[in-house]
């Protein structure tokens, strides 16, 4: 697996060149040959002798923007001006705003949106509460909370360098299920805490995502939350990414021929989304996995179990054949491994001892547990996190439907069931005729999936 | 003073009328006759004998609207339909929302604003925190957080009540300044916990706007988070008044011919608002102020000063004259009365009692301490909180430019002189040739007065 050249290195060079007829074949060429990709090329201004182009250079990281730039540079009669990062220019000023949706242009509609007018709703809610969920943004809004402490693939950076993952979760819930969305990042991590802001903010709001907060903490402040709070709270980090599982799964065992109730999984990772990707397996049907964390398979002789009721959970739950040892051990004979861990801990010939028709999930994130293409090379079916290979495990295709869902079926029930009906919408959407190998999952952009997700989600809920 | 119709009674009522030639007329005299007024006619929709006829009227209660929509059923063949509350109807599913400032069309727009590009922008700011103010909705947001335990002149009806209200705010920042703003109604009023909860949500906001929390709590809240936040605190409903209060005050004297440091002030109420404009009038020179609250003229002998600090310092820092007795003893030939108080506490003749070119604010809201015309008769200047006279006090002038000049000054200083500053900026953008009894600050469409108050507050923190 290399690093190919990603739009989110994705940088745009202003040069002045020489307006001879093949400058800008030559600038395209340099780029090429330093590994970049020309997204685009814009000749932006000249004057008689020389032009000014700005280039968009897609590149595989950071080190390798400069140097192609360097390269660019060293062009006869080039010279380098500003070098502008689209991902950092997106991010000016923030990527979400918050705008009226009711006109303010002259003092009526200022005294119907605000004083007097205003205080005639407030009388009536303070009478009938419950009329918030049509008078107010809690018809449709949704906190993000975080506390940055367990953020993508780079741990504990804390609630600030959270805001853009938080914006951005943000931005996908309105763009995807026309839901609203505001980010809050905490400047806490104690648990109690954190459960303390959530219940007190809650009034505005129709429900809470929990996002990017480490295991164990997670675990205690989503079921709190969801004990004290009459809104739905969900964890997608947990749930999300077990729904969106859930759905591949379903879909590549179609592809393989298989049944869930027949097939041995194994798992790597007993974290937050490794834990809730079992929970929600057991309750769709597979009735044999075993699961592998940091010290080896998870097994009810353990001496760690004491310490960690989950892990304990874990081991009651899983491993029938009582299995100990290695991942690579447990991994030889089954028909799915899904990881949630760590990366580069398998290799292909690890995958080559599966089983036939096997199906691997290798999502840690940013680099795999196994490289995809040698995967690729022993098993029937392969699905990352990344963008950049099929089988994409996005929780894009998720939480927006579910919290659209959860939000007009005014329901804070979120079980099992919920969860499941929403992974089976989430496979009905790739048709029969649309299923192979390298394509188990529809496009996040897949245009009636937040509404058919949203819409199984609220026939669950009514069904419950 | 009469309870005028007005549009935040606005109903709008479908009717079926005849289709001979004066029916509709006939409808508008009906409403007129009824005390309405019909500020719109849509004939909607029409059969060969009947219309469809859309009537938008002000009326002047929701008692009222019901009177003149019966008398329009009493019309012979007029049927009365569906009647819709315009103010209502304005506010179903909440008046703001949240928007995604970047496209999310396909996958090379996702890969920059979400994962994998979101990434680096997360890692950059894990480095360098201070790039939040370039990089995220922290350049431009503001939480408006409020208990709901003061709201308008309805009390303490709690965080869902208030939530329109404070939608409305964030809506006002917005339109008028530019400033993101998002309401967080809190579901606590202890002191403590809510000085917690907004620390906690403190990192991806630029400022703290408090809103509607009651006396005397919202003085140790604004005091405390001051001191622990690195970003600015402001109470609203203390210092945005404060803000306008003065500057109303200053054009007022100059269309007296009176200066501020030579005046006798009067005040009615020493609460949040009350206690927030003795203080500033003080910083811009004020130097004889006597303040009535409930129980009578504030003096140093009452023996209710050492429950409750704020009242002792308004004790020891006003009232040089050392008069005891009630407001309107107190009121005898002073220049000046400003109430924030409550309704109805004063008569035209207590105004008369006032010295010449007398300037009356009677700022109680809805209902007013005198009834200004009553107190038109005997005062060169007056102004109400309504927006039904003219010299309107509304806090809306300042808020939103002086948080737009905090922000970009990246200031959490608010000093006195900050304030004063946004009061004169507010004051001379009503031109002395505009300059009149009637017209003392300027309407809250002003084009540029939110830009003019954010300049001057730049240059205060810059001079601080």
């Amino acid at each position: 697996m290399s690093a190919s050249p990603s739009v989110s290195y994705s940088i745009t060079v202003r040069l002045e060149a020489p307006s001879y007829g093949n400058a800008v074949s030559g600038i395209t060429r340099v780029v090429e040959d330093a590994g970049g990709v020309v997204t685009g090329l814009d000749v932006s201004g000249s004057s008689r002798d020389r032009l000014r182009v700005d280039v968009t250079i897609a590149a595989s990281s950071e080190e390798h923007a400069r140097a192609v730039t360097e390269a660019l540079g060293k062009i006869e009669g080039v010279e380098v001006g500003r070098v502008s990062d689209r991902t950092f220019l997106m991010h000016l000023g923030g990527k979400i705003e918050m705008r009226s949706k009711v006109a303010l242009r002259n003092r009526d509609e200022l005294s119907m949106a605000y004083t007097p007018g205003v205080a005639r709703v407030s009388l009536a809610l303070a009478e009938n509460p419950d009329d918030a969920r049509r008078l107010t943004i809690k018809r449709n809004t949704v906190a993000v909370v975080t506390d940055g402490s367990a953020v993508l693939g780079l741990g504990n950076i804390g609630p600030i360098a959270a805001l853009p993952v938080m914006e951005g979760k943000a931005a996908l819930f309105k763009q995807f299920a026309g839901v609203d969305a505001w980010p809050l990042c905490l400047d806490t991590q104690d648990t109690e805490e954190i459960i303390r802001v959530v219940k007190a903010i809650a009034p505005g709001f129709a429900g809470i995502n929990l996002e990017d907060i480490s295991a164990p903490r997670c675990f205690e402040i989503e079921r709190r939350l969801r004990e004290e709070l009459d809104i739905p709270v969900f964890h997608d980090d947990q749930h999300g990414t077990a729904i969106v599982v859930l759905a591949a799964l379903t879909n590549a065992l179609k592809v393989v021929g298989k049944k869930l109730g027949d097939v041995r999984i194994v798992g790597s990772g007993a974290g937050a989304a490794g834990t809730a990707i079992l929970r929600l397996l057991i309750a769709a049907g597979a009735s044999d996995i075993t699961v592998a964390d940091y010290h080896g398979v998870v097994h009810r002789e353990r001496d760690d179990l004491d310490r960690d009721p989950e892990l304990r959970w874990v081991a009651e739950h899983t491993n029938p054949g009582n299995l100990t040892g290695t991942l690579k051990e447990a991994l030889a004979g089954a028909d799915v491994f899904i990881g949630v861990s760590a990366p580069h801990i398998l290799t292909g010939d690890d995958i080559a001892t599966m089983a036939p028709g096997a199906i691997v999930f290798a999502l840690a994130n940013p680099e795999p547990e196994v490289d995809p293409d040698e995967a690729l090379r022993h098993a029937a079916v392969v699905a990352t996190g990344r963008s950049d290979y099929p089988n994409q495990i996005n929780n894009v295709l998720a939480f927006p439907g579910v919290f659209r869902g959860l939000i007009d079926a005014q329901s804070n029930h979120i079980t099992p069931e919920v969860l499941v009906a929403a992974a089976r919408a989430i496979a009905s959407t790739v048709g029969d005729s649309d299923l192979n190998p390298s394509y188990i999952v529809p496009s996040v952009f897949h245009r009636d999936l937040a509404k058919t997700v949203a819409e199984a989600v609220v026939e669950a809920v009514k069904g419950a």
